[in-house]
């Protein structure tokens, strides 16, 4: 780390399809000071999300599209090194949304302290985070599990699929099935308490998750949608509910896939397939970390963090979130 | 009608594709005699009703599959001849489970006695039967449309979707949009209250439905699936909710058709898709009766019958109903 610079790094064009390293820019500026109720932090981890893949589309969402040359932003905690406002002193580690960068200036309302003491700061990115707290609703309050019920993650050994399969066991699911891209991320699914575990590439979804769970699923936890969507589907039992978090297979594609063709299941069934964003649950969060920080602290629950180092290779960090190359949440020392 | 013999409908083949007349045959027999506990109905009217495509097919579903063979079920009405239960007595007019046949042998618990003098004995099948209570309770229960809301409904002219658009007027629906197969049809929507209504046929339905809600819809009940569920999730504002009540452009198609391809829109937008069956919602009744049969008495609603008659007919008639040949319920008088 250069204290005397700040590294950050800029959208330097909008990717059609994959994203490459061209797709990025690594723009050195001066470290920011502080003004009246502002503070200067030193980001010490931030974190490379898929939702960002959206973002540099130039399409509206409910995310704002990132600015051409501009620096891009995401989840970050650091430590406070220019403090002008009442309640931060240097040292104090914070929780914001200015990432991407070595040095954030933020008002001090943008700002969340956190106890590097009570867990490693890295989790409030990760499993007491956002992350934690995507995996946390979508299970609970959207596709509102019950005890006893069969669950099916795909993406299930990611940052969200591996918590939300976890808590599926703690809240009492009878049987647990996650999909995965690699023998060895399979492996880590059966050592972190799913019943069932499986590679997608061994074969069709809809006859892996057959063998997974031959009675059926009743909640689906989806992060990849298109093939596994379908298979989810068709292995729903009457009543069933899907919460929809994430798209993977398909955010590097122009053309969107053409799966599911079996919606109309979803009717004789009476499924419910539901869309949401973790931002519509932050009221949660009070019994959120409570809860989910018990289950840590009791070492109920574990988490899988895959760290790159340097501010330099984020663009490398996110390409392999992209490709699956991460267990667990993947995260940027900066 | 012949006095001394009962016609009925079998299923002679089940359909690939569509049905044709080979689907079905004529069958004689005696008319039944009530054993202990049991009525003899001399049906006056039966509904054919899109779902019974789906029972034609060897799929074990919600409602079984059609024998081969036997006489072909579903929604009647008609007159008590000859009764051996308690409570009834010929000429009560009721309501049961054995349509496709001109005398139906039941146990007193299959049968619920109507009132012809409150309303007409063929809407006991249509706008205050099962038909009306679909409309109600995926509205307003599965969909949960609130006042202000703008609501899309496909298959808007038949006896499901003009029900829903009419009652989501009456219940303070910001704007109702509806979809139809004809100009004729399209006319009869503007007739009904409908705010905005346009012939599928007249180009892609995404442009269709953008132009009769620009600023978008909160709630789609689904007819018809396939390119209208499509259009419907792109022009659904955030928090939209679409019930999910039939798909007819596709139970005739061996092969299910590819659309909608962009449900990663679930997601951003926080969209709910629920499928449901009316079985789900008979308690329901108890509301539903009273409050649509006041709207129907004091001339708030109106609903639309398309008459075939004759039992030899009933097969035609179902033909012609896949084929939206009807103005709101198709009915066969016996």
């Amino acid at each position: 780390m250069n204290s005397a610079a700040n590294r950050e790094i800029h959208l330097a064009e909008r990717p059609q399809g994959w994203p490459t390293e061209d797709t990025f820019r690594l723009v050195t500026t001066d470290v920011p000071t502080p003004g009246p109720g502002q503070v200067v932090v030193r980001n010490t981890f931030m974190s490379v999300d898929p939702y960002m893949r959206g973002r540099m589309n130039d399409v509206e969402s409910y995310a704002p599209p990132y600015a051409l040359d501009a620096p891009l932003d995401g989840g970050a905690v650091g430590e406070v090194v220019a403090s002008k406002a009442d309640g931060f002193a240097s040292g104090d580690t914070v929780l914001h949304g200015l990432g991407w960068r070595e040095y954030a200036l933020l008002d001090a309302a943008a700002v969340q302290k956190v106890d590097p003491a009570l867990a490693p700061a890295s989790t409030y990115l990760g499993v007491l985070g956002m992350t934690g707290l995507t995996a946390y609703a979508g299970l609970l309050e959207v596709a509102k599990m019950q005890p006893g019920e069969t669950v099916f993650v795909s993406g299930a050994a990611g940052a969200v699929g591996s918590v939300v399969g976890q808590i599926a066991k703690l809240r009492g699911a009878g049987r647990v099935v996650g999909s995965a891209g690699s023998p060895a991320k399979v492996e880590r699914l059966r050592a972190l308490g799913f019943d069932a575990a499986f590679d997608y590439h061994d074969g069709p979804v809809g006859e892996l998750l057959r063998s997974a769970a031959p009675d059926g699923i009743d909640v689906y936890f989806d992060n990849v949608g298109s093939e596994h969507l379908e298979a989810a589907i068709g292995a729903m039992r009457p009543n069933g509910r899907a919460a929809l978090c994430g798209m993977i297979a398909q955010y590097n594609t122009p053309e969107p896939p053409a799966a599911p063709r079996n919606l109309a299941m979803l009717i004789g069934k009476r499924l419910t397939l539901r869309g949401f964003l973790v931002a519509d649950y932050w009221h949660l969060i009070e019994q959120f970390v409570p809860e989910v920080g018990g289950w840590l602290r009791d070492g109920k629950l574990s988490y899988d963090e895959t760290i790159v180092d340097g501010i330099e290779n984020a663009p490398a960090a996110f390409l392999g979130l992209l490709r699956g190359e991460n267990l667990g949440k993947m995260l940027v020392r900066v």
